[in-house]
């Protein structure tokens, strides 16, 4: 239940603990109820529109927002501390995103139509025609995320996968940024109302847990998105679960990334890899959800090489402000149990800065193959900049290391590419690595890094629980929209009756 | 848990009472355990089969089942009381069904292969080379059902769909048709062997809900597929959601499957409609998922051409035996609340046979549109040939009374076809209709019946719930596929390590 809250939510600068105004007002259960009963109201004429109409209204979002760049980046950079290129770059994949949503309306194909013409003449029974397509599911709660206060929060790819579905949104604000979300919310709300809309295609609440809840309880919500902590999705799933009528909830939970490095990789390229590695370890201050929190590393004479790399470029990493203080706190916790662990040793540690009020440093340890496989609580995420390397002594121990891992939104590996007798030998261990793989997480890297999730068609962002609720799905990516859709089949439907994209 | 059993699992002939031998044993706790992990050992070798060996499985399944067709079909009557020429009919549906599916794996499309080729000099950022495919979820559970021995049982859709994904099956035989079940699984295992597939690809077991709970339970089962009652469904759901890793159920549970019958349509052809409707009534003596229970019929000087139409061919209906002394239990206890409720009227009864020992007979019941809105126990399911006839005294009742449903498998709407002005107006009435059936169900069927659920690539079988546990599929037809597959995507990985279909 929501109770009458006189706790005005504030955001707090990360970067020097002060407290942010305005406050905002955390929504009453009328005001959730309002804003649900809304969106089941604009559900049909909004779902009704033509595919022109719904694909301007996203395009206008993502107009909308590009004319306040100013605004969003001096908010966000105040809310969350994240620093100015960063934000630039997530509100360009913010409104890119909301472009390619756009463009798969227009395009039309995600209703996936099929059509089987009658036959009348079919023995033993006659056809008779039936034509398929997928409508919306209904109205969407979606919760803003933490860690990316644009690109996965109020006008993120939750939010613009619904609304290109056909399903209007009801946001719960995150409370870490709550000024950028209303801002944000500001740019929807306007762009629906000049486009004549039905007002409740968009709304947003601020709050909590409360808030949530009461949300994801509302019988005219339809379907959940999330993207956030395994505590938080495995809450939100529950209540969904116990509704008289169960709907999907789509988290995205945790995932530590694991990343194999092969012994022909780490010859040819060893400190190459160590500071790929701690670049991608560093990027967003180790809060993204990609972030490369596991290394599995074959011992091998170079072996030290990645180490020193990896070392260096820990050592030479900054601090920076992480998004709150909450988050600063549990990953400190984090680092302070691996630092007391008996079987971790921690190699590198970044510079801290006493001057920031949530300073994440980078940390870096490591541990051997059989600490790991006998403490699993070596594999929990710490859910910032610090990993953890995994000395295998063999890689034939590679196979059952991953097989004891949980569902992962990634893995990574890298191989020889140059010499080709170690690209031969790597490549014959990543193919018996592959299957592992194959079965225990949403995305497959290669020579790469994790981090930096491209918006495209043919991405996945998820992968099996615990790394999603749900691993049916992507988050982000086209194939997003098909979470918030289903099949509906039409029998002798007179044309005249039919929807046009099966007519 | 499973408790070690003695209560051997015997068929009860529905025609006679008579039961039949021999005894089948419920699985124990150790049986679930063992054919669940052997098909966990079995997931990655038969999902890595190509195409065409898992399609010539499929195939070979059809074939060996076409092969002891005159075994089946005397099991199958004398297990289920089912008519000769529909037991046949089931058996050309579920070979097809197999054959079909082995089609789906041959065309390949049904792992949804989407590339993007790299763009190293896209700015800001370059993009890897990124390609997706569905890959299959893993083992899977499949419920036998009741009232489709072989088409919704061990080699029915969802054993068909799973295999055709690459996922092995532990099938829970109904225990109404063991002997049945025995025989069609025999034929699935020895082809499995002949074919040289991994033995696990496919085991059943036997039992009631100890059973079932203890298979939905196993941490090596990773979906499940269930038709049956909606109490049922809904207990195996919790099972998996309280799982320590949740998995998805797709239950397809409880459906009244309401027919809108429009004016004109009732002028144009009334006593011809009601003599369809009491054909798709009595269809399986009235055990389908799509069986049409509630006719909202709009009050017409023509309405009483259709309740004659309609009387007159439930009084000539001859009982039948229904599935089990159990169903027969429900359906009447439940047509006798609907005598004893003071606004239902029994307008016409179909003929008993008392030499039956599970003898269903027609019931057909009228109540007014006040008393069906203001009575929720007027919309519950009545599994068997009885139907709820509301008058509803103006055609503008409608929309609301359709919102007040709950989610359906199918809805139906008769039109005027013939005659331009009745046509118009019935085309309005229907225009103003569909959106809201749209919302309600998994099939609309316009101047048809909703029994005969189409095998092919365009039909929905599912439903918003309760009709199915998860509306976002269907459990008929090529998309059935689609339940037992999740995206994966593959970032930069080297065309040697790629599977062939994204190559």
């Amino acid at each position: 239940m929501v109770e009458s809250n006189d706790s005005t939510i504030h955001a707090v600068d990360p970067r020097s603990g002060e407290i942010l105004e305005p406050g905002y007002q955390p929504g009453s259960a009328a005001d959730v109820d309002r804003a649900a009963n809304a969106a089941a109201q604009a559900f049909r004429p909004y779902r009704q529109l033509d595919a022109k109409a719904r694909a301007e209204f996203l395009d206008a979002v993502a107009d909308g927002l590009t004319g306040i760049a100013e605004e969003i980046v001096a908010i966000v950079g105040a809310e969350t501390g994240i620093a100015e290129p960063r934000i630039r770059g997530e509100l360009g994949r913010t409104t890119n995103q909301l472009r390619l949503f756009a463009g798969v309306v227009r395009d039309g194909s995600y209703t996936g139509v099929r059509i089987e013409t009658a036959l009348p003449d079919r023995t033993p029974l006659p056809r008779p025609d039936l034509r398929q397509h997928k409508i919306p599911l209904g109205p969407v709660a979606v919760f803003g995320a933490s860690n990316f206060p644009l690109a996965f929060s109020v006008a993120g790819g939750d939010t613009a996968s619904a609304l290109a579905a056909g399903c209007p949104v009801v946001v719960k604000a995150h409370p870490s940024h709550p000024g950028t979300s209303e801002l944000v919310a500001g740019v929807i709300t306007r762009t629906a109302a000049d486009l004549g809309l039905p007002a409740g295609v968009f709304s947003m609440v601020h709050g909590g847990v409360e808030v949530g809840t009461a949300l994801v309880q509302h019988p005219a919500i339809k379907a959940v998105g999330f993207t956030g902590s395994r505590a938080g999705g495995l809450a939100l799933l529950a209540v969904a679960n116990a509704r008289p009528t169960p709907i999907p909830v789509y988290a995205e939970m945790s995932s530590i990334n694991p990343v194999v490095l092969l012994p022909g990789a780490l010859a040819e390229r060893g400190s190459t890899i160590g500071q790929g590695f701690v670049g991608s370890l560093t990027t967003g201050v180790g809060q993204l959800c990609t972030n490369p929190g596991l290394v599995f590393a074959v011992d091998s004479p170079a072996l030290q090489d990645f180490l020193d790399g990896a070392a260096d470029a820990v050592q030479d990493s900054a601090a920076a402000p992480m998004l709150s203080a909450g988050i600063c706190a549990a990953y400190d916790a984090g680092v302070q149990a691996l630092r007391e662990h008996p079987a971790v040793e921690e190699i590198a540690t970044g510079a801290d800065d006493q001057s920031l009020s949530a300073a994440g440093v980078t940390h870096l340890f490591t541990t051997t193959a059989e600490a790991f496989s006998g403490d699993p609580a070596l594999s929990a995420e710490v859910f910032g900049a610090s990993s953890l390397i995994v000395r295998v002594p063999d890689a034939a121990l590679l196979p059952e290391l991953l097989e004891s891992l949980e569902g992962q939104l990634t893995a990574t590996i890298h191989l020889a590419e140059t010499d080709p007798t170690l690209t031969e030998e790597d490549l014959a261990a990543a193919n018996e690595l592959l299957p592992i793989l194959q079965e225990k997480v949403g995305r497959i890297v290669v020579n790469g890094w994790p981090t930096g999730v491209d918006v495209g068609t043919a991405m996945v962002h998820g992968g099996p629980f615990p790394a999603t609720s749900d691993g049916r799905s992507t988050s982000v990516g086209t194939l997003a929209i098909d979470r918030f859709l289903r099949p509906l089949a039409y029998q002798d439907v007179p044309s005249t009756l039919l929807p046009p994209d099966v007519r």
